[in-house]
């Protein structure tokens, strides 16, 4: 009874409603993806038949052929290629690390970071300082720095609920630690991996040397969080001992690749373009099944629900598998550079790039009007447990797209697991739940339904 | 604005209100949770020193000596055993089963279903028939079914997105399907997996023979959800094939066993009792963590946290760690005889048996003004992504708790992948989270605080 009286107070309030149809059409949506979707297998194919994805690399250009080919199997209007030039970086031979001790050797699982330079061919070998932040770095000053590698180690705070937010607030250690160290005169950098899990895995993560130049850069790896526990114990009581590294990571010319894009012209308005996409790249460790194949194969499937439940949209449904979003986000740039050449117009944007996890809301970019109108669908999406709505960040690819005017979203998947996977070895397909995956997908394909209906105000 | 409203609205009717306090106790009990709890540590001890803990088997005494001994750290007011009489079955030796199809044998994994009869010691040879129900065995009639093993082939239904609601469709074939086919005249059942996956894992859970005589009981197995699509597939074209297995488990004389007890005597009202629990015994296959590893350490870590943050309870707090859930109940059933012997005092009890995944909220058995009440919680809760509060079934072992006035819950953790592991070989300690594991331990830490301050209506 008071369910019904706020649901007619937020219908007067706001002049929405729903109907019947729609929660016939979302039964429809979520019971077709458990059922009969290709999310999943589209997913298995991407990771187990291709694996990585890294920009410029052969498992990159098999995917857009892989996620075309696939796309042209579900009859839509149109199915194409879109040019974009992307980096090309190459992680090389596996990377050893270690610390001496007097005369004990202790080894160190690390890795690359994605863009940085590599070591001199036999290493770089430099006495250690452990730092929390990069505030601490600039304390140290560069008399304390100068010939020395810098260890970055703030752990995640497992304090946050939401652990993206852990991740905002420690990132900046593998985004700009080595840019930071190089200025003061260190001639290397190990980050302590974004992971809340003390466990083997380093998970590379692109850093940043900004306009620093090539012959001033320093290498940068990550090390284990277990690694970074076992090292910062071992420099407490021998802190003059040298840590040695040695990768060789190498970047080249850019080269071609492609967003892959396939749509339904909208029957009514066909010049109104609602965008869902994903990031087909990946970094080179895993196969990439979480960040991001899962957003790219959930993306694939709202156009395969519609078609499956025969639904017509009245807008153009768009979706982008974008390039690069990894190491540069060429994909999302060029995107916004050819829609803006063509004078389209975006009225709405949605993105998966969270994992594969269960869903659990939208994270929603857009003014209060339109925030208030996704907000009052929440009955709909309470039968599928989706329940979070707010106010926040949608996507990376997404980012760049302008319009007149546009809402953009992104999926909010359950987040606890999803950093012990993340840009590390482990991010594979047996990482991802089929259902997890299909309540994605139906989530998406759900909102897409209900924007294209409804329109944005 | 409108969450203010509807806020005052609730206090204004329910005469309910929360505080400041309570939001700074909720944060400090997730924060103790997620920062310094035994939970996680606890659980891998459970699973990974111990492993399995089948009634009456040595794994169940031995987590009855370490969660008497861990409680015992905890500077309790009491930690003592509570006798209760136990089945001991044993699977005995690996089972094997095939189909035979003119000259050609398609081995299946199976496994003998809990409490099941065994086969003679060569196994048993007969034809098998695949039906979908109950119904439809009944339909056959006992002309067909007659010196036949059955088949029982229903699927867990993938379109109801609570999964439990799938189990509860579905697991009538494997808890009654033996003794119906027995009726009949059947020589054996085979049971497909309560897995929605389809994977190679046979999944046991006991079946019931009701008040058949032991010498008519036929012996019963589960087959993985793999190996039953292609047991159909192959009945498809050869219908008359004859279909072998083979099992030793043997059921032996009750055994002394003990439901585990710790608790915190309550300031003001030590005669008032509010349990929080989960069931110590699991199957014997993996080493039980998911069933029910996780729901034991997060009731244990209920009293550390109220320990950690310094909280003392006006009721009595008691975790009961139960014996036997999976195959008889016997330590909840004698829990309640106990506490009427001793005219106990019972409030309300709170059960975590649905795995140790990402918490989602609470199912309540209670009359409709303490639902509200606990309901009217929800905007505390919010911070922490719960967000189910429903009314329906609380938990098996405290199921038999009878009180004057009782409020009952159970733990709604993220169901989607529950039953990937459930009473399988894979329900191992990797397979689950630990930040997944604390937030469960600190929702239910949450909700006993609640209920410990403001009582039940």
């Amino acid at each position: 009874m008071k369910k019904f009286a706020l649901l007619l107070l937020l219908q007067i309030t706001f002049g929405y409603s729903q109907t019947n149809d729609d929660e016939q059409m979302l039964n429809a949506i979520y019971k077709s993806a458990l059922t009969e979707s290709h999310c999943y297998s589209w997913l298995d194919d991407l990771s187990n038949k291709i694996g990585q994805r890294l920009s410029g690399s052969k498992g990159a250009e098999q995917a857009v052929l892989y996620t075309k080919q696939q796309m042209e199997t579900l009859g839509l209007d149109k199915v194409y290629l879109q040019e974009v030039m992307v980096p090309k970086w190459v992680r090389g031979k596996k990377e050893t690390a270690y610390l001496k001790v007097a005369d004990q050797i202790y080894n160190f699982p690390i890795c690359a970071l994605g863009m940085s330079v590599a070591t001199p061919k036999n290493g770089i070998s430099a006495n250690i300082i452990e730092v929390k932040s990069l505030d601490e770095l600039k304390l140290l000053g560069s008399n304390k720095v100068k010939g020395k590698i810098i260890f970055f180690n703030r752990p995640m705070n497992p304090e946050f609920i939401e652990t993206f937010r852990a991740y905002g607030s420690c990132v900046d250690q593998r985004s700009s630690g080595a840019r930071e160290a190089g200025k003061l005169g260190a001639v290397g950098v190990i980050v302590r991996s974004m992971n809340l899990r003390l466990d083997d895995f380093p998970h590379t993560g692109m850093t940043n040397y900004g306009d620093t130049a090539i012959e001033d850069r320093i290498p940068a790896a990550a090390i284990s969080t277990n690694g970074a526990e076992k090292l910062s114990k071992l420099l407490k009581n021998n802190s003059n001992s040298s840590f040695y590294f040695n990768q060789s990571c190498q970047a080249f010319e850019d080269v071609l690749s492609y967003n892959v894009i396939g749509e339904i012209t909208g029957s009514e308005h066909p010049e109104r373009i609602m965008v869902v996409g994903g990031h087909l790249d990946s970094w080179d460790l895993g196969d990439g099944s979480q960040d991001d194949g899962a957003g790219c194969v959930q993306s694939m499937t709202v156009l395969e629900l519609f078609k499956k439940i025969n639904y017509k949209p009245k807008n153009t449904i768009r979706v982008v598998l974008f390039m690069n979003e990894e190491n540069g986000v060429k994909g999302g740039l060029k995107y916004e550079e050819e829609s803006a050449k063509n004078k389209e117009n975006h009225i709405f944007a949605l993105e998966s790039d969270s994992g594969g996890f269960t869903p659990r809301g939208f994270s929603i970019e857009s003014d209060e009007k339109n925030y208030q109108k996704i907000a009052s669908w929440k009955n709909l999406f309470e039968p599928y447990l989706i329940h979070i709505f707010i106010q926040g960040h949608s996507g990376t690819d997404i980012g760049p797209i302008k319009s007149n005017k546009i809402v953009k979203v992104g999926l909010q998947p359950d987040s606890q697991r999803y950093f012990d996977y993340h840009h590390a070895a482990n991010d594979t397909f047996d990482s991802v739940n089929k259902r997890e995956l299909e309540l994605g997908a139906a989530t998406m394909t759900s909102l897409m339904y209900l924007i294209d209906k409804y329109g944005i105000e």
